[in-house]
C-alpha cells in the first residue's frame, strides 16, 4: 500500500558559530543545495525539524518563514519537533507523506541557530528537552543527566573512562576528514581525560558542541528516482518510539528503551538485522550516550559499547564504521538538524561520496537520532539499489 | 491509494484561565477523554499541535513528555507547529498517518498552557508567529497587525465598525450555548464599541482571550470505525498552505492567500464547494480575521464578509452557520488547541450531539485554522456517512 521512498538531494554548508548569518540565510543557503542536487527549483511540501527557535532566536512558526524565505509559497510547510531528535522526525513526516501519495516531493530539513543567545541562556533552552518540572527545576542539566547514565554504566558493566574518551577520539579523526565539521582536528584520549571537567565523569571533550547549522534532503517515490535517473538510496526502514521522559522513572537508567523500540520497527520494516549494517550514524551527545546507543541498537551486546570502541569495531577500520562523519562530536550539534545531517553522511557513503572515509562497498546504513535523555529516537535505515 | 479516514473520538475539558492545573495535567484529562469517547485504552501513534511550550511553560520535546504521562510510551508521539494552526497541523499528520497504512489509531491533540507567564511575556510569545526580524523587532504585535487588516478591509470595501462587532456579537451569543466556552456570555454590538481600544480600529472584544486548554481527537481508517458500530464522520478534504509571513509582503492585506490556497486543496480533495457546507469553524481571533476567512473560503464574495454578517448569514439560523461553538472569541484561544477544538465542534454537529447550537440535519462541515496573519492555513472538511 504504501510507496517506496528515495532520497535524491542532499545539502549542508559548514557549521559553526555562524555568527555573521542569519538563522533563514543559513537554512535558504542549505535548501538550495539540496535543490540543486536533485535537480529541482520545486517542491510540494516541505517539513523543519527545529528544536526550539522560540527559545533560540525567538522565533515560531518557523515552516512558514523558511518556505516564503525560500521563495516556495504556497506550498505546505510544517515544522516538527521531538527535542534533538526533531531533524529525524522531520525525516519520518516526510517518509509518509511521499509514502502515502499525498505528495511527490518533499524538502525535508532541520534548523538550529544555537550561538546568538548566552551560554546560560542555551543551557536553558536545552534543558526544556529534560522534565522541566520534575528535572530543570531542581537544577540538573543535560551533562548531569548524562553523567548519571555514565557512572551507572561504569558501576554496572566496568566500561572505563579511557572508553568514554576513546568514543571521542574516534569521532574527532573522522571528524577531521569532513570540511563540513565544526571542529575537524584530532583529538587525544589525554587531551580529553585533561579537559574541563563538566559535570563528573564527563569532561568538555566528552560534549558536543553549541552550534549553527543546517541540513537538507529531498524525497520523492523511487519511482521517480529512476526515471530521473538519480542514484536510488531507499529508505527501507522507519522506526519512532518513546520513552518515559525523566531518568528517575526508568528501570535501568545505562538502557536506551526508546532506541531499542525505535530500532526494532525500523529493523522489522526494512527485514534487516544489525549484522547487515554497513556503516551507522548515531547520536552522541555525549560519549557515554554512543555506547548506550550501539547496545539498544543491537549491533554489540549489552555492557558492551565501551569495550567494543576500545577494540576498534566502530572505527573506520572496524566491523561497523559508527559516525564517519564526526559525529555530534566533532561536526557540531545544532540540535534540530542533526538528524538530517545523519542522513546526509549515509547517502554519501551509499552513493560513494565520502572521499577520505569513505567505507568501501557500503550497501546499507542506519541513523539513529535522539532527544533529550532518550524520551524519543527515531531510527532510519537505507539501501543503495 | 490513500485510506479513508474517520473521527471516532473527541475530547475537551473546559477552557479558561486553569491555575490550578499544569499542562501536564490539563493534556491528560482531555486526551483521556478522547480515548474513551473511541471506546480505546491504546493507540497506535500520536500528534500535539503546541505553538510555544517553550516560551509560554518552559517545556520542549512536548509530545514525548505528553506520551509518558498519558501512559502510552513506547508510541511514537510527535509534537507539530504552525503556530496558532498547530492544531490543524497535527490534524492533517494524522490524517496522513492513517490515510498512509502506516497506522489504525492515531490520538491528535493540541495544547497551550499560556496564563503561568505575564501578560508581556505572553505577547511576546505570540509575537514569535509574525516575522521577529521584519514585523517583531521593529515594536508591531498582532492586534496592531490585523488592526491594519481591519482599516485597509474598511477603506477598500467599506467594512464598518459595526459588522466587525457583530462577528464578536454572533460568536459570543454561540457561546453562551457552549458550556465549554471560557466567555459564554452574549455580548452587544454598543459593548464592543464601548470596550478598551487595543489598536484602533481594534477594541478589546475584537480580540480572542489568552486561554489555558487542550483538545483531542482519535483518528482511525473509516473501515475500523464501522466494524466498531461508531458514527462515521469521515476526513474528506485537507489542505495546507502557506503565504508570506510578513504583512508588508503582501500584495493585498486584506486577502488570505493562504486561506484560499489551503482551500481550494480541500475542496478539490473532497469533490465539494462552498455551497455544499452545511457549518462551518473559522479562525475568528480578531473579528476582521473572520471577515476575511469567509472571503477567502468563498462562503461570501470578496468585500461581503461584513455585510454577510450583518444580514445574519453566518448566525445559528443562516444560510452558512459560522462558529456554532464560540469561535476562538467566545471559547477562548489556546493557541495550539484551537484547531482541533474546531474539528470537535463539526463533529458534534454533524453526529448532531451539539445541544441547543445544533443545526438540523448538519452532513458537511469545514474547518479553517490559521497561524500568525495568514502565514499558514490548514483546511479540513468532514462528512457524515
Amino acid at each position: 500500500m504504501m510507496r517506496e521512498v528515495a532520497v535524491i538531494g542532499v545539502g549542508m554548508t559548514k557549521w559553526g558559530e555562524l555568527w555573521e548569518k542569519s538563522l533563514r540565510t543559513i537554512y535558504v543557503e542549505t535548501a538550495l543545495l539540496a535543490l540543486e542536487d536533485a535537480g529541482l527549483d520545486h517542491i510540494d511540501s516541505m517539513y523543519v525539524g527545529s528544536m526550539s527557535s522560540g527559545l533560540f532566536v525567538g522565533q515560531e512558526h518557523l515552516a512558514s518563514l523558511l518556505s516564503d524565505y525560500l521563495g516556495q509559497n504556497p506550498v505546505p510547510a510544517a515544522r516538527v519537533e521531538s527535542a534533538c531528535a526533531s531533524g529525524g522526525l522531520a525525516l519520518r513526516m516526510g517518509f509518509i507523506e511521499v509514502a502515502s501519495g499525498m505528495s511527490d516531493f518533499v524538502l525535508v530539513s532541520g534548523i538550529e541557530k544555537m550561538t546568538d543567545v548566552s551560554g546560560y541562556e542555551a543551557t536553558y533552552a536545552l534543558g526544556t528537552a529534560a522534565d522541566q518540572e520534575y528535572e530543570g527545576y531542581h537544577g540538573i542539566t543535560f551533562p548531569g543527566l548524562y553523567a548519571l547514565i555514565a557512572r551507572a554504566h561504569m558501576e554496572k558493566y566496568g566500561t572505563t573512562r579511557e572508553q568514554l574518551a576513546m568514543v571521542a577520539v574516534k569521532n574527532h579523526r573522522n571528524g577531521s576528514l569532513n570540511p563540513l565539521a565544526q571542529y575537524p582536528y584530532q583529538i587525544s584520549v589525554e587531551s580529553v581525560l585533561n579537559s574541563v571537567l563538566v559535570a563528573d565523569p564527563l569532561r568538555v571533550l566528552d560534549c558536543s558542541p553549541i552550534t549553527d547549522g543546517a541540513a537538507a534532503l529531498v524525497l520523492c517515490p523511487a519511482d521517480k528516482a529512476r526515471e530521473m535517473k538519480k542514484p536510488v538510496i531507499k529508505i527501507i526502514g522507519s522506526g519512532q518510539a518513546t520513552d518515559t521522559i525523566a531518568l528517575s522513572s526508568r528501570k535501568d537508567i545505562t538502557w536506551l528503551e526508546s532506541t531499542f523500540q525505535a530500532a526494532k520497527r525500523a529493523y522489522d520494516m526494512a527485514g534487516k538485522k544489525p549484522k547487515d549494517l554497513d556503516v551507522i550514524e548515531v547520536h552522541d551527545c555525549f560519549t557515554i550516550a554512543e555506547i548506550c546507543v550501539l547496545e539498544a541498537l543491537g549491533v554489540v551486546e549489552k555492557g558492551k559499547g565501551g569495550e567494543a570502541t576500545e577494540q576498534g569495531l566502530t572505527s573506520l577500520e572496524g566491523k561497523i564504521p559508527v559516525n564517519t562523519s564526526g559525529g555530534l562530536k566533532s561536526k557540531g550539534h545544532p540540535v534540530g538538524a542533526t538528524g538530517i545531517a545523519q542522513v546526509i553522511e549515509i547517502v554519501k557513503q551509499l552513493r560513494e561520496e565520502a572521499g577520505k572515509r569513505q567505507i568501501k562497498g557500503a550497501k546499507i546504513g542506519l541513523t539513529q537520532n535522539m532527544g533529550g535523555s532518550g524520551g524519543s529516537s527515531l531510527v532510519h535505515i537505507f539501501e543503495r539499489e
